[in-house]
This record gives C-alpha cells, sequence and structure tokens, in this order.
C-alpha cells in the first residue's frame, strides 16, 4: 500500500502556516483564531475523503469512515492539533493528519472496512490555555466532569464555559461529551517520540506498552522570618532548609522505587522574601512525580507526602499540600502491542517495544478502550521548540504502520 | 549629670522629617536631597556647640570638641543617619544625634575635656545604594581601597566616584579617608539593640564584646535540563537537587561549628527555568555566614566551601564560587568593656555584656583603635520598619552612659 509522503508533507507545512503570531515556530492555543481556523481546514480534509464529521460539545473532533458493519465497535486514532507558543510542526499534527493520510491510502487502495474508522482531534492536548493538558480526552473519558471543566479559567479569567459559547459550541451539554466505556475496538495514536531512544539506537518505530502517569503536587512552606544574623540556629523555622529537606526526599522516594521508570523533579521553586540577610519565611514548591507503574506510582507519591509531613512538623514549619493533578500510569493492551509489533516486523521496519515517559491523550483513551501508540524517531531527541524534526521518511513508516493497524483491526 | 531627652527626642523627630519619599517611615539613602539636608542639620547642631567640622572625601562626618590636650589621642563616639527604605528613626540616628547630645550635656555641666572629644556620621551605613554596608567606616579603616570604592555603582550605573563629584566631595583624593591605626583612644558606639534580648530580660544596657563578623557567597550551579519526564534519575545534573543538598550543609556546618553564634542562612535562592516539568539547569544561592569567634568563622567558611565543591563535583554540576564580602568578626576591647560596665553599675542601670549579631561601623572601627557598642533595647526586637521604638527613658539611659563615658576617657 502506498502512503503519499508528499501530499502528507504539503498538508503538515500547510497547517504549520496557521499560526497565533508571526514569530519563530507554530502557536496554536485553544479556541484562538489559528485553532478554528486548523479546526475548519481538518473538517474539509475529512469531508474531501467521505468522512461523516462531528464535534462534540468541547470541541473533540471525530472524522468517521463509515464501515459496512457500522453496529460494530469502530477502530479510533488520532491526536491534537493545539501546539504550545512556538512549537514544532509534527508534535500532535503527525497523529491527526497522518490519520487522514492513512485512510486516504487505504481508500486509494480499494479497501473497505468492515468495522467504521475513526480519526480523532483532541481539543487542547496543550496546557496552554487552562493550564490543564489533555483537556478533550479527560472529558471524553470522564477523568474530568463537566462542571469542574467548564470552570477552568484561562489568565484573563475567561472560564471554558464563555470559550465555548464565544466558539458556538454546547457549553450547557458538556457532559453529553463523555464516551462509555468499551466505546472502541482500539484505539491507537501516532506521535512524535519527543526524545531520543529511537534515533539513538537508529530504530524506525516505537510501540508503546505504558504511559507515565503524572502528578503535580504544589507544596506551600510557611515558617518564621527574621535577620539572618540575629536568630540563633536554635530558634529558627527556615523555610528553606525544610524545602532543601524536601527536594532531596523527592529524588529520594524516586531513585528508591522498585520501578526504574519512577521519575520526581522539583522544577519550581519560589522563596520569600528572596534577600540574602532574611531567613526565609515562605516558600512554594511544585513537585513533578512520574511512573509507567501504576503501584510504585502510587507508592512513591505516597511516601513522598509521608517524607514532607515529617520535615515540616520536626521542623516547625507549617505545611500547605495541594495535589495539582493526578492521573495513573496506564498499560497498553498487550494483544493490540502484540499486533502491531507483529506488523512491523512483516512490513521489515525495526523497532522496540517502549515506555512513554511524556503522557497524551491515549493515557487516558486507555480508561475506556484497548489502547496504544506508535511512535517515529524525533531529531535530537527535541520537540516543543520549531527545530522539532522527523524525516519524511520517518513519518511515512509510522503512516504505513498506523494503515496498516487501522485496516488488520476494521476487516 | 542632666541629660535633656526632650530636646534629643525633638531632635530625633525633626530628622525623621527627611525623608526621600512621603510613604510610611523614614528613607535617606546616602547622597540623596535628604541626606544632604541631614548632613547641614548635623553641622549646624556641631556649629552650636562650637566642634570643628570636617567631611572626609567620602563624606564621613567628624564633629570636634577641642579637648585642652589635643595632641592627646581623641575619644570617639558616632554612628550613622542614613536609612534604608521605610526605616525607622532610630537605627543609626540615636547614636549620632545622641552622641551630640551627651557633648550638649557634658558642656552644660561644666565639664572642658583634656583629650578631644569626636562625634562622626559616617557615610553610607546601610548598603541601599551601593549594595556594601559600613561605606564610611570601611574605606577609613583601610578595608575597602579608595580605587575599589570608587567604582562601586548604584542599581542606575552611576558610581560612587560619579556621586562624591556631584555632591562636592573630592574624588580624586578618596585615598585621604584613610585613618592610621591607633588614631582615637577609644571609639564607643551607642546604637538601639535590633533584637529582643535586652528587652527580654528588662535590662536597661547591653555592653558588646563581640561583633559577628559577616560573609556573602555567592554560588551559581550550571546543570543539564530536559523534560522532568524524558531523563531518568541516573542521567541527571539536577541544580536544584545540588542546591538542596548545598542548603542542608550550610545549615549542618552551622549547627556544628563549636561556637554556639555560628549561623548560616541561604536567604537568596533563583531557580532556572523555574517550571513545574523542566529539571532545574540553573540555580543561584546567596549564602550569609556570620559568627563572633574569628577562628570558628574561618573554619566554618572553609567546611562550607569543601562541601559546596564536594556536592557540585559528585553530581557533575559546574559550580562558580564568588565571596561577595568577607569581614572578620572584631574582638571588643576588653578593658574598654569593663570600664562601661562599671560606670553602668555606678550609674545604677541593669546591663549585660552581649555579643552583636549583627554588624556596625565598629566592626571596622575596631581595626584601628580600642572599641565597644552600648546598645538600648528595641520594642519587640524590630528594627528596619517604621514600627522600630525605644522609649525615651531607654534612650536617655544610653545617652547618660556614653557622656559618661567620653567623660571618662578624655579626663
Amino acid at each position: 500500500m502506498n502512503i503519499n509522503i508528499s501530499r502528507l508533507q504539503q498538508r503538515i507545512d500547510d497547517l504549520a502556516g496557521l499560526s497565533d503570531n508571526t514569530g519563530a515556530g507554530v502557536t496554536r492555543v485553544i479556541f484562538s483564531d489559528a485553532d478554528m481556523q486548523a479546526r475548519a481546514v481538518m473538517k474539509k480534509l475529512a469531508s474531501n475523503l467521505d468522512l461523516l464529521v462531528r464535534e462534540d460539545a468541547v470541541g473533540n473532533l471525530f472524522m468517521r469512515w463509515e464501515g459496512s458493519e457500522p453496529d460494530r465497535k469502530s477502530v479510533a486514532t488520532g491526536s491534537h492539533i493545539d501546539a504550545i507558543p512556538h512549537a514544532g510542526k509534527f508534535d500532535g499534527v503527525v497523529g491527526v493528519l497522518g490519520a487522514l493520510e492513512a485512510v486516504n491510502s487505504l481508500q486509494e487502495d480499494g479497501y473497505r472496512p468492515k468495522r467504521s474508522i475513526e480519526v480523532i482531534s483532541f481539543t487542547s492536548e496543550e496546557p496552554t490555555r487552562f493550564g490543564i493538558g489533555c483537556l478533550g480526552s479527560r472529558i471524553l473519558s470522564g477523568s474530568l466532569s463537566a462542571p469542574s471543566a467548564s470552570a477552568l479559567k484561562d489568565d484573563d479569567g475567561v472560564t471554558l464555559g464563555e470559550w465555548l459559547q464565544r466558539r458556538g459550541f454546547a457549553e450547557n451539554t458538556l457532559d453529553s461529551a463523555r464516551l462509555v466505556n468499551g466505546v472502541y475496538d482500539a484505539f491507537v495514536e501516532l506521535h512524535i517520540e519527543q526524545g531520543p531512544r529511537l534515533e539513538a539506537e537508529d530504530l524506525d518505530i516505537g510501540i508503546v506498552d505504558r504511559i507515565a502517569g503524572p502528578s503535580t503536587t504544589r507544596v506551600v512552606l510557611k515558617g518564621a522570618g527574621g535577620h539572618a544574623g540575629a536568630v540563633m540556629m536554635s530558634e529558627r523555622n527556615d523555610t528553606l532548609a525544610a524545602a532543601g529537606e524536601i527536594i532531596l526526599a523527592a529524588e529520594r522516594v524516586a531513585r528508591e522505587s522498585e520501578s526504574p521508570h519512577t521519575v520526581a523533579t522539583v522544577g519550581k521553586l519560589n522563596n520569600f522574601p528572596n534577600a540574602v540577610n532574611s531567613i526565609p519565611r515562605e516558600v512554594l514548591l511544585e513537585i513533578d512525580l512520574r511512573d509507567t507503574d501504576p503501584d510504585s506510582w502510587r507508592g512513591a507519591l505516597e511516601s513522598l507526602n509521608g517524607e514532607i509531613q515529617e520535615i515540616s512538623s520536626r521542623r516547625g514549619v507549617d505545611c500547605i499540600l495541594h495535589r495539582i493533578n493526578e492521573d495513573p500510569p496506564a498499560i497498553c493492551d498487550p494483544d493490540l502491542v502484540m499486533q502491531i509489533s507483529e506488523l512491523s516486523t512483516a512490513l521489515g521496519y525495526s523497532h522496540k517495544i517502549i515506555p512513554s515517559h511524556a503522557y497524551h491523550d491515549s493515557l487516558f483513551m486507555a480508561q475506556i478502550c484497548p489502547t496504544t501508540m506508535i511512535f517515529i524517531p524525533s531529531r535530537d531527541g527535541i520537540s516543543h521548540t520549531p527545530e522539532e524534526y522527523s524525516t519524511p521518511e520517518q513519518i511515512q513508516k509510522g503512516v504505513a504502520m498506523l494503515a496498516g493497524i487501522l485496516r488488520a483491526r476494521s476487516e
């Protein structure tokens, strides 16, 4: 089966022209003018392929190739077309335009599916506007309730509900976006790796068997300030010293985890008043902890919570701990992974079964149907910058893999 | 001998009216209009007391009551009249206006000194404009060379040299401000405690036997960034984790010091890029370490240096360590401390011999002559805010002590 890579490459380049700014790279924030224009491009492409188009209440876009046995569960694929400020043109887009190209190629090949095939373009995988990633797939999978979603605010204080009204979506029926569990026969997301492993090992394809579960914990420590010269060591409740212990505890919990994939990072630290001769009286920390194994992920989170409480209590520092998000890891469907692996071998592509440490809409789709992801290499492992790049040949192989599995599951 | 406290109180209140801003508290930054006006007030008061007035090349103001044996070493006192933004009206001012009141009272009492008595108002004890405290006394004692001083810049990039020219001082003779060692028989500084100890123990007077030596160390750590999900724990060179260890090392070095007066504080920490899902790739720390004992102060600084190097090296993080300032502790003159202690007993004042953990111009005067300080209580230990307060009775006792020692040393 022939994948028309020059046609796909042209579509990727054209879509990159729709950007919220004229600087380097692509910026497409959810519900911006460029995002709305990009949605229109998707709908037109789908229409040209005779796909049935629907948008749900939060703007997830479903493009359905009706099969000859439409009552059976559909086979689904897709990704996102929104982009963080000054991003590359491949992240997400390869999984949406690539899926449409797979359908196009299958049609040109004369194939007619029994099960329907659905290409999904998810709303706001990137957290740019509302501070939360995978907005569309969270709602669709029931991980985020309609009222909670509707109340999310952007930096200007405009809620998601207001944005939906502005852009003509049915905000008052937001809960209708929830899909039932088991709705799809399978969901397979094609995506760039955004990491260096495939390139380093000169592999064509990565097949994802696990997706790390993210969590973000905000810790606010309040202690006693004072002059750095006047308060003796034994009289202190220094919040930055408590923070120092918490940073090391987070590192230790991850290192000592039974899972080799547990990672913990204190990426953000704000110190107050942040003057050299003042004992810090307030510190804010944000801790990112992820793991591909649900048990060790939960265990690490609990250990870290316990350590933070013990450190704060021992040091006489008040501690407010807020779990901003906490999404369990996903185990991909083993049969689906095996099937794709065999397909790769049949096509003569080198591949490896790997975990995804970043998360994607697949993390949430895995809650409602058998799911996996197909990765293609990223040059230098770079993503989220204008330098993000995968070669036409790499993209072509990924789309061929996707077309193959869509065909195999829908026959 | 009678101290006219209402006259002194009026002068303190009047001086507080000279401020660089109209908000709460007093702001008098060196060489501002308010500072120049306050200098004029001092000169007029000195002139009314028939004192000889001179200003050196950096603006230290000397007000000399000529004794009957002027060839003998003078007895010196003084403090500063500059004030950080929104400060109180007592810090420094009590030691300058109080000294002039002591002279005034001695004159009214018919006293005629043999040794001359000099009241010094030091330039820029506060670091507000040039980022370095005790500018005048550093130059005067030879701790800061004329070329280094002249090149100091304020936030607008204007050098001290340029400021001196603006305000009519002889910038090209800055090295003439250096005094010879042993120039004074004694230097005694009257100052508010700026701490809670005297008030807590209901004492009238503190007599300072040691002044903690300050040091500021800037540490810049550069490591490897990366996505919080993509880089495994064993592959990291996380600068914030290194900083966490350094914070705890600073605390431990101070706690484990043989001197109970060693204190170490990481007051400032800037983290970059400071995003929850990014491994920190650069951290700036500023560490304040002080001690009243020269040996343990130096030992603690060396230990901390060693720990910082070991931590950075073990973690594969580049470390640039810059000692911003480093001034050894001062041991006050034991005979002078004893003499003032006996004077306090004779006057019926309760007192205690205590270290000063904050530093003052006395830290530098101690390098060139026998030195000590007289502390009076600060309400709630508060200073550097508009709420800073000492009662008229507390100030009166401090000035009586100062008058007594100036008389005793100049007879």
